[in-house]
């Protein structure tokens, strides 16, 4: 997505071989007008996947995938890294390694608002080894519903993540897909030529 | 807000005199159109204030604070509880205790994107003792930018916070404002006259 793509070159930060900060306007701050645009994209891709739910785990997933809610006309669930006091009932839990804060943690979903009818839709913000997004396959199918594909903003195309999800016969959708960040240097894996006429 | 009242007799569940469980649209799954429509809703409460930005707090303060950024074309900025890797730069940061969770986290916001010239609104998901719109109007204060208002979406009026904010000069506006949760129903405060015509 070439709106994206210049996001990242204007306001990313490569930061190490293998980090790119993006918190001038996902992270941290958040384009809003960018996430809209970013929910067009991802519901014109899953338009014909009859979807019944997103989901997502926060916090920087929740922003895409609201905007993909609004125009797919559906809930967006947000799975949780801690637990409330308001979330006491029946959870499905899966563990999370994430190698970029280097902790891991539960995430969790509430029983009730996933059943084996659903067709999900999972947004995320980044896509390295796939740890988040592995787990968040992993609670939908403890729900016995059906994954229908996966929707990245950022994919790091140097790390195993993708592979690991199209390994399981997942669909995914990266918007922008980073072959390398060497040197302070993003940059993207060429579009395919279709995409560019 | 009428829709928003209608969806808390609908959808929440008052499960102590204290707590409003509002995770089927609000807090764990996301009603999309609503908080398109309580963007709205904000947006045009605020219309008049030249909000440069708008902070919120992770996570469920995302989605509302999103897409009332959409309709004023402004930035959102969201305060974080755990510090990330990749956020190490300067920092705003502050203490809030959230009685709900029964926790206290450090919450900060990356010194650059809050500067003096910045005329804020915060939006919050519930306003009950104040401690988290504090905590923000703190942070904001460190940067020495100004607090124009703070939107709340579900204000426990009962509780403190909305007159500590109100003390300090602050414009509160809260789009449902509880009375009371006794025995398990919700009973709003009623709106003013002038709002029903």
């Amino acid at each position: 997505m070439r709106l994206l793509e210049e996001k990242i070159l204007s306001d990313g930060e490569a930061i190490s071989k293998e980090v790119l900060k993006v918190d001038a306007f996902l992270n941290h701050q958040i384009d809003s007008k960018l996430m809209f645009e970013i929910g067009k994209e991802f519901a014109k891709l899953f338009a014909n996947e009859e979807i019944t739910k997103i989901v997502t785990i926060e916090s920087s997933g929740i922003a895409p995938a609201v905007m993909t809610g609004l125009q797919l006309n559906v809930p967006v669930i947000f799975a949780r890294k801690q637990k409330s006091l308001t979330l006491n009932e029946a959870l499905l839990t899966t563990s999370v390694h994430s190698f970029t804060k280097n902790v891991t943690n539960n995430i969790s979903i509430s029983k009730k608002y996933l059943n084996d009818n659903d067709k999900i839709l999972i947004i995320d913000d980044f896509l390295a080894n796939g740890q988040a997004a592995l787990g968040l396959v992993d609670l939908i199918h403890q729900a016995n519903a059906t994954v229908v594909g996966i929707g990245i903003l950022i994919e790091k195309s140097f790390q195993s993540g993708a592979q690991k999800l199209k390994d399981l016969g997942l669909r995914v959708e990266s918007l922008a897909r980073i072959e390398s960040l060497e040197n302070g240097v993003v940059n993207f894996i060429s579009e395919k030529v279709e995409e560019l006429i």
